[in-house]
């Protein structure tokens, strides 16, 4: 369990997202996961991605595991819930699970570690303090 | 001026949408006018994409045209109008225009030209009554 | 018929390329167009899109029409044939086609319609006649 | 060290999968190790995705884990490496490699847990002998 608050975005699904297997596209499910992101931090975290942006920083994906449960199909709506697993000094640790609206199902789950980076140089950075406990909610 | 009604679906812009210029990459357009008319098949003229492929009819995209007016961004929510043009006996037209939620301002108007097709062998067919009833709306 | 040359890109056909109608999702014949097109600025007309903004320009899409022929497949390799149509003072028309390599047949065709812009302001540009030149071959 | 053979499949970046980052977007990075795949099972292995639906198989994405470790970015060739990690009764884990062709280094490494299912009722299936016996080179 993690000790930060746990947000929630609707994502719905595209025809453009279905690929020849009728389902979503496996790799669509971390643009959901990203889409989700982006919404709650500026809407959750107060600071958007623009912001992150502004002040010269960026996210840059480390690694990152996903499990398929069930698939999405056309007509579903993505239930997104994601929360920060871990802040470390130069990163954090993001827990996701995507659940079908309709059954509350999950279809996938999993993580991805984010390190925060310079958007000049690309390398990562110390997340300042003001944005670690923006983060710690 | 369309005989026809028309419809309006809102698509939030995702984060995937967005290309190396900073805003929505042109291919997507097609694929937001694409989630908004299945949206407004099933909500709008009581027969969703899934129905017809029920039917064993699909539609192909025989030809397509747009203009781009003013480039969607990040955070902007595509304010998607479509209504029917012209209703041939084994096609249709249909107009569109992307509106940015914002500020109301035209991001790109065109139309895709349709043809009916059997899901079987590919080849146009002719549009049944009930079906042009439904979309003479 | 046009007064440039004629070039061609091959485009092997993804997997992630395909939709739910087990063919090439419409869009997507876009991005072929503009995979071709990159490939030839450098390769042919001797002016990279990274040299294009090195010097601050880039190619925003005014309009686009295309005809959808026949559908590409899993497995097929796209021949995308492209030239210049026309050169305008602030802009360029490019024709293309999109034949299957497996049988030669015609997939689509259709056109572009190009402003040249300053990436700083995105307003049209008059084009350098040192560009003018390079494309008129 | 993997007991089988590792196979190698060159994929162009296309303009397309460039994102706001200026770089090809994560979650294409699986679709060219899912183009690779499609790649070495029919050139390699002697099995296409299509003999494996003929037959009514298909496979199915149980986990998958990725490290990103540089950027690939337009213009450049992705150089993908897959090899069969473990042959299950009912799966296969498939390990990935990706390198920048220009300078050879790593962009991305990872593995995708496979289940192989039956298309008709999506449920996991025993993998026949000789369908093993193809994947165990």
């Amino acid at each position: 369990m993690s000790d930060y608050t746990q947000f929630e975005t609707l994502i719905p699904v595209r025809p453009d997202d279905i690929d020849m297997n009728q389902h979503v596209h496996n790799s669509r499910y971390y643009d959901y996961v990203l889409a989700a992101r982006y919404d709650q931090m500026e809407r959750c975290y107060g600071m958007s991605m623009k912001a992150f942006i502004e002040r010269g920083f960026s996210w840059f994906v480390r690694s990152a595991y996903i499990e398929h449960k069930r698939p999405l199909h056309l007509d579903d709506v993505a239930v997104v819930n994601t929360c920060i697993e871990e802040i470390q000094s130069r990163g954090a640790k993001v827990w996701f699970e995507i659940h079908k609206q309709s059954d509350n199902k999950i279809a996938a789950k999993g993580w991805i570690d984010y390190s925060m980076v310079s958007v000049e140089t690309g390398r990562p950075q110390l997340i300042p303090d003001d944005i670690v406990e923006k983060y710690s909610i």
